[in-house]
């Protein structure tokens, strides 16, 4: 394995300001002179290492459900509720301490219109009725005779990073700014296959879909949608938890998402949108003229740098790895290109396969850090040739008034202290 | 969407006794007809739904890290101890309770020597030495430096299935007998980059791995597999959990379970194996001639019908999904075949994409039962060529004086009543 770097040498830049080709073989021995921290770089000539404690006597033992490190009680979602409630608003997911794609089931960030509701999965039904031949009533032991598909589907809040249309940039950690998504393996029936079963009518073009909850949270979705949704049953493996919709949730891939319909409990066909308390006071784009853009109901193209993030500081000099998350409802994410200097230059960034569409897609760059200031970027383009804006051609073409689907570039500052921030660039 | 599928008529079986094409579009209202408890199947015209108390009150508060429902409390890993020991020994996924490919982190089977270390991250330092120009230590700090690399790769304990060589069939439920299997999406640091750090000699052809934990668990590992290895960081997007070898875990994607090594402290490059006592005491394949097979690292082709299987029995006659779980250490799963009489005819399963290569492929395909015995199987053949044997040919070939890499097809009964159990066939 040792003859297939270089073994001395430099990787040539691809980009300004230190972004090396995402191929760059980096020379063995790269990482070893790096600047910095003792703790950052590797050691040499390794004396014997210490025995820990936990080397000398048996360790915990089993258990039934297994939990984080407690050494991780950081990472974790943070969360805010309405005044005088404890469970209306959003906890987000904490991107800046992942890496990968999926979301574990812990930490999938949450919108709840009035808390999580205990449902008994015994008593739970669905309903599917409105403009069919043959209203339905399924338990969930009816639902488990049916085929069943598995997808692997990013869900993003239509107001996730809300904040970037503010004049000034949100002095924001990530998980703060662009913690309302997550990404999960869904399985369960598609809603297509029971809408065979009740036999939709013709004129039936539209679908409401309801909550259990007690908001009775509740969107209208159009018919053709419903080709790609599940009535999810399990998310990572197991049962989808009660935060995301224990027993049924309605998966919509690529649609924003609250249309995702926790708790699922009633679907009924329509000839036209019904107009729900949650699809007009809310989640509807204000222009800047005064009127609101209704029922835009894909995520834009998107992307975002994950590491380094606010908060993750640069820890000296040498390589680091840029690191990302990009998607798309509109299907696969086919490029990502960053820059280090505030998008003078760009390089493109390696796309860990397999790419799917409508799921979240990791990117990563490697980046030398030469210890001076730079702005790193990411702009994603996806498989329907939308290319993801600047924040100031998305402001230009929508306005600033509303807090849905930012999807415009976002940029972090790295000063000469290694600090990293959000601004606008 | 209603027009897509026969309004009326029968699919065409694929196989004997009921299996129907993978491809089968089942008429509008297949299911409707179906016989058996009324539960499992829809109800027609549809009274007013039942308003339940989750419905009208307040829900559940948002947490910083979730959990399942107490509805799904007897979904948990199943674990047994040597005597008196309480972290010795192994626990099982519930694969019968999972769908999609995916196992929970939570849910992840474990196999300890001697229990769960718990490991501050900021004393875990990991060595490479031995035959390397440059031995190194690593920080997670310094680790974190490194470019990362995602996969999804199953991880199974040499010994799943072990149960399968005896003369009678065990009555035991999938967990049981199949649990020490599971399914993630590792990130990490490719091996072969920290290995390049150090400068692997010429001579080193080998080297061992070794744990944290109090038993010093340590294998030999071909140097060629350090190809794909991946010194895993992330599991499922989070810090790999104390249960499944925080903070650093090696992957050996398709290699026998152990070998993944949990609580990686040590890598040392050597001419030749080290013969540890993990590696001589256990893992190695008793044959009928008192030989053994030692070194048989890759897992061998392989499948199980996860649903129906013992303990998950038929509730009436009509539609059922037969779904299922295929693997192979060699490669990507090309094929899955699925018998309801016990491998006198075969269908093909559709196979749920993307599949991967050394991770969990979903198998499913359509079967209707119509109240007579039968007899389940599945056959999986992979990339390489290689094809799930029978039990009886596996035997013929490897006796059965040993408990390890078991790959023979497995057989399900289901007899009038709709119970499932355990048979050869």
């Amino acid at each position: 394995m040792g003859s297939k770097r270089p073994a001395a040498g430099e990787p040539e830049t691809a980009a300004g300001n230190g972004l090396l080709d995402r191929r760059a073989l980096l020379a063995a021995g790269a990482f070893l002179g790096a600047a910095g921290a003792i703790s950052s770089r590797p050691v040499f000539g390794a004396a014997e290492l210490k025995v820990e404690p936990w080397m000398t006597e048996p360790g915990a033992p089993f258990s039934g459900y297994g939990q984080p490190s407690r050494y991780e009680a950081k990472v974790v979602r943070t969360f805010a509720s309405a005044p005088g409630t404890t469970g209306t608003g959003a906890s987000r997911t904490p991107l800046q301490r992942l890496n990968g794609t999926i979301t574990p089931n812990g930490l999938h960030f949450e919108r709840h219109h009035s808390g999580i509701p205990e449902i008994d999965p015994d008593a739970h039904r669905l309903l599917i009725h409105g403009l069919v031949k043959r209203p339905l009533v399924f338990t969930l032991e009816a639902l488990a005779r049916y085929p069943t598909e598995t997808r692997i589907a990013f869900i993003e809040c239509g107001g996730n990073t809300g904040a970037l249309y503010q004049k000034e940039p949100a002095q924001l950690d990530l998980q703060a700014s662009h913690g309302l998504l997550s990404c999960a393996e869904w399985t369960g029936v598609r809603l297509a296959l029971l809408l065979d079963e009740a036999g939709v009518e013709a004129q039936a073009q539209w679908l409401v879909a309801e909550g259990a909850d007690a908001a009775s949270m509740s969107r209208s979705v159009p018919m053709k949608a419903g080709e790609e949704a599940l009535v999810a049953l399990y998310q990572n493996g197991e049962r989808v938890r009660p935060s995301n919709g224990y027993p049924l949730r309605l998966v919509l891939p690529g649609y924003e998402g609250n249309m995702n319909v926790k708790w699922l409990r009633r679907i009924k066909a329509t000839a036209s949108p019904t107009m729900t308390k949650d699809e007009t006071s809310k989640y509807t784009i204000l222009l800047s003229n005064g009127k609101s853009l209704q029922f835009v109901f894909p995520i834009e193209t998107k992307s975002v740098i994950t590491q380094p993030s606010p908060g993750l500081n640069l820890r000296g000099l040498g390589f680091y790895e840029i690191s990302g998350l990009a998607w798309s409802g509109y299907g696969k994410i086919t490029r990502v290109d960053v820059s280090a200097d505030g998008g003078k230059s760009w390089t493109a960034a390696a796309l860990q396969e397999p790419v799917l569409p409508k799921a979240l897609t990791r990117f990563r760059v490697p980046w030398r850090w030469e210890g001076g200031p730079a702005v790193l970027q990411s702009r994603a383009t996806d498989s329907s040739g939308q290319v993801q804006p600047t924040r100031a051609a998305l402001i230009a073409e929508r306005g600033a008034r509303t807090i849905y689907h930012f999807n415009g570039i976002t940029s972090w500052a790295v000063d000469e202290h290694g600090q990293v921030r959000h601004v606008y660039a």
